[in-house]
């Protein structure tokens, strides 16, 4: 039996914005059904990411409510073992696995507690799952995450995100280098240059944009332009990440970690690039993809205050206005566009 | 003052094959010349690699002697104190760095013990030093292994590869993984599978060429051809080894490697290769690159006969023969091709 509570059982439908045919649509849908062990969440701000954007260029082959970053409100919980959750304000984790599907046996990825890798799993706004793009949106309890009271939504919208970039401390033993390039100035990039600089390191940002290189610098990261010398210079760094979100960021790279150097990839753009993989072999790079991360430490990053993402808004649209949120989000310079509900 | 003795001092010159506009040309040069530190090796078996062959295509820009694979023995030492190394056979490194180069002050990479990244490294019939298709060569002593009486010169000749195939195990925790998919059947490949399996893996070598993967299969390798069911299957194993020396190789390799999985690249082809590069990051898989590796557990392998790389030589040319054995080496099928000063 559902736990109501917060939300009047008379709501039945909601906006949502949903990819379809490579357009964004906004509609009225009903709202999302709950699985046992579910909470009903309503959406205060979601973040638009370059992975709306894929999908809506087809990738992931997605039909449904876009979106994965967000923070929002229990309104409804499935079981009655949940109720504490009503009225919380939590991030969610992207990623449904065996667990949150209520599955009894689990997959060989979840049963080794890697469940972001979940044989079965759907994602946010990405895989099978409605997201985040619309006024409601359903998540297993498991998935959850309390954004504490001192965090603003602005902030706490970044909560995925930044969890990617965290993913990365997981990764990397940071402590056995002084200092990472983080290549591209774009969304992600930013905020990975964020936490690695959090996590003691000295960053260097290389990037295509004045103006983007200068809010990094304004959270004391050293920049070079893409076109300097400095970019030019080979075996730089230990430790060097690739989140330009295009092709060209591997060649550069490559050629700007050490030998025997750690090279992570984050960016997910779809589309055979054109690389030599010698640099690889030869230096024994190792290159080491990252995708989600733990919300955690991503959440203590914002309470403390030693990550603030909020300068890299740059406008928040109603949720209405989606279709032309999207848009305005793909205009060269534009950083982070959020939707309220 | 040379410690001389086992080369009659009236030796002066000596037949070498060496890479010219793109061709092996077979001449009379003068020897080497000794720095100290140094010893003179007398070749009496070198292998022809794909690195020679891409050699002769233009790459690395090397004009000299070609090889780097060979087993010899010392004929001549600069320094008094090498004088027991004097009629050793032995098989050498062939990356000369700081210490062998007799530099006062080691580079970074050689302080930290890791000479095969030297800055001012030059390479055995690679990088500005003469190689192995010759009467002789000049090697620094700390670049020499005494080969054991029980391993004859025809297996000794594989020292290098097989320490090439070595690294791996170097790098990756090998007791973490159950079984290995070797893709490509090549020579390299073969070494490889050939180390893996001696490690206690269980190994699947996933090739194009009957013959090849039957000359695995009696090394106790599991085989699949390319075209198999089998090798489509995606997912299917935690630790790959991409070593088809061709582009083709690194997309399969990161189909069939599991989520979280190790993909070792071996392949040092040069040119562009269309990638499709978001698997790497969905999947979170690390990629390792891996070079040089380590002599002494390779003539371990090769004394306790569980490596035995004799199956795989095809022919065996003589020196002056050079540039027949290398268009050969070239032919559909063959494996290695030797070559007796």
């Amino acid at each position: 039996m559902p736990a109501g509570g917060a939300l009047c059982s008379n709501v039945f439908s909601m906006l949502a914005a949903i990819a379809r045919r490579n357009q964004l649509v906004v509609l009225q849908k009903s709202l999302p059904r709950l699985r046992p062990g579910w909470a009903l969440l309503r959406v205060r701000l979601a973040g638009i990411c370059n992975t709306d954007v894929e999908i809506l260029r087809g990738y992931h082959n997605f039909s449904g409510t876009l979106g994965h970053e967000f923070v929002g409100d229990v309104v409804r919980v499935a079981n009655v073992k949940d109720r504490a959750w009503l009225g919380r304000r939590v991030a969610g984790e992207i990623n449904l696995a065996c667990a949150g599907l209520g599955f009894r046996k689990l997959c060989g990825y979840c049963r080794r507690g890697i469940p972001t890798h979940c044989e079965w799993r759907r994602v946010l706004g990405i895989i099978a799952h409605d997201g985040a793009f619309a006024e409601f949106l359903a998540l297993p309890i498991v998935n959850l995450h309390r954004v504490p009271d001192s965090v603003s939504d602005e902030a706490a919208v970044f909560t995925e995100p930044i969890a990617a970039a965290c993913e990365i401390i997981e990764q990397v033993k940071v402590s056995a280098h002084r200092e990472a390039c983080v290549i591209g100035d774009g969304k992600l990039g930013q905020l990975i240059a964020r936490v690695l600089r959090a996590s003691g390191l000295r960053v260097v940002m290389i990037g295509k944009h004045a103006d983007k290189l200068r809010l990094a610098r304004a959270a004391g990261i050293e920049t070079a332009k893409l076109s300097s010398r400095r970019a030019r210079r080979a075996d730089e760094f230990t430790l060097t990440v690739e989140a330009t979100g295009s092709p060209s960021g591997l060649a550069l790279a490559q050629r700007i970690t050490r030998p025997r150097g750690t090279l992570v990839l984050k960016s997910t753009f779809h589309g055979a690039a054109n690389v030599e993989t010698w640099p690889i072999v030869v230096k024994e790079l190792s290159v080491v993809g990252s995708r989600c991360g733990p919300f955690a430490p991503a959440l203590a990053l914002l309470r403390s205050g030693r990550v603030d993402p909020r300068p890299l808004i740059a406008r928040t649209f109603l949720l209405k206005e989606a279709a032309e949120a999207i848009r305005y989000a793909q205009r060269p310079g534009v950083m982070k566009v959020l939707l309220r509900a």
